[in-house]
């Protein structure tokens, strides 16, 4: 790149990289949000979530626009053409994550004021804190561009793959007792798979770190250990 | 742009296009095959489709290969521009409907030759017909860039809906009915909300093609009648 064309890169870049960490933020707050009114029941909250989520598709669009703009005016080639692409596709997970948020919060209001145990609660409780967690460090290692955190939460993910699995049997579990827990049960198990598919965008906002740094993405297959095929409970 | 450069942007982006229709072709055939697959119980062919994804993951890397290299090259402007990023979005789509059927055949392995009801494997079959149809619409709205056509799809997406009630509510009963058939419905249930999502994919695609045509997205709410929020149920 010519100089001036450098500089302006380099600013545009440092802008992007700001965008993804306020997007970043507010889907967070939303994913913190949808799972307080879940386990509040307060539909007030989750209709604010719902209200939101335009918010996080604005920074989607904005983010969209300025990587096109870069890539026109600057034609960036190999780890500032990694960084520039890999903005929009972290962006694009981030407007994942909180369409899963409004999701979840769209089913809040449907439950309305149903019976959930409390140690599913509980559960969900539990799996939204390490859901959120593994988002907070795969933004943290998009901003330092740290590989090794990268992998950590790259590999962090089969945790959150253990407490699905259990709290998806303890749900079904749940319905199998008492058919009236069936219709609340099947939104809670929704609410279950989504926060395991936020999850996965987190490992792919991960990938992409360590994409930017190295020009490939991890080859060794991604750890899964998702059981909630019950395969042994259907045949025992 | 000179008119060397329009010569080579013309071309590249029928190069695109024709990927799109190619991409398409193959994630129809993965979802077709993955309810084929459901209906048959056909383990096998349930292998295949989640072997052949990668195929659809290849077509994808492809695209944005090929479309960064456009946005670089020509610095496209308005319908150019707008045509090239579409393309892109329309990719995204057709490689998560892969996924979909990806997912899909991974719970008819889970399955195995456990019992599913005549009627809903009958609703399952209807519904993939709908979606297949809606998903092939779009393609060809695409490609010959129909704005009317596409808002035919993006009106289309009300039936699929209000399939995917009728079915959602038909699988909770079963299961209400014999909590031992809960295990199989639960998959079934996320396989009917599979095919919704891969509606909405369809829709994504036509609401592509009137962006390039007019420069917006349809402004009016889409249409959603989505009610397998059940509230009715859970309060009757």
């Amino acid at each position: 790149m010519l100089p001036h064309t450098r500089a302006k890169f380099d600013k545009d870049l440092q802008r992007l990289s700001r965008l993804v960490a306020e997007m970043g933020g507010l889907a967070e707050q939303q994913l913190l949000h949808a799972f307080k009114a879940l386990s509040e029941r307060n539909a007030r909250l989750a209709g604010e979530v719902i209200g939101r989520d335009c918010a996080v598709d604005a920074f989607h669009s904005e983010m969209e626009k300025e990587s096109v703009n870069i890539i026109a005016q600057c034609q960036p080639l190999a780890v500032d053409l990694r960084a520039t692409v890999s903005a929009l596709h972290i962006s694009d997970d981030l407007e994942r994550i909180g369409d899963l948020a409004k999701n979840v919060s769209k089913r809040v209001i449907e439950i309305g004021l149903e019976v959930i145990p409390k140690s599913i609660i509980r559960g969900l409780e539990h799996m939204t804190k390490m859901v959120l967690g593994q988002i907070q460090e795969a933004l943290d290692s998009y901003a330092s561009r740290d590989i090794d955190q990268a992998l950590a939460v790259r590999n962090g993910d089969q945790k959150v793959d253990a407490l699905n699995n259990s709290l998806f049997h303890e749900t079904l579990k749940y319905m199998e007792i008492d058919p009236h827990h069936i219709a609340v049960c099947t939104h809670i198990l929704f609410c279950i798979k989504n926060l395991e598919r936020i999850g996965d965008h987190a490992t792919n906002i991960a990938e992409m770190v360590y994409y930017i740094g190295t020009g490939h993405v991890p080859t060794d297959e991604r750890p899964k250990t998702d059981t909630t095929g019950f395969r042994r409970r259907l045949h025992s």
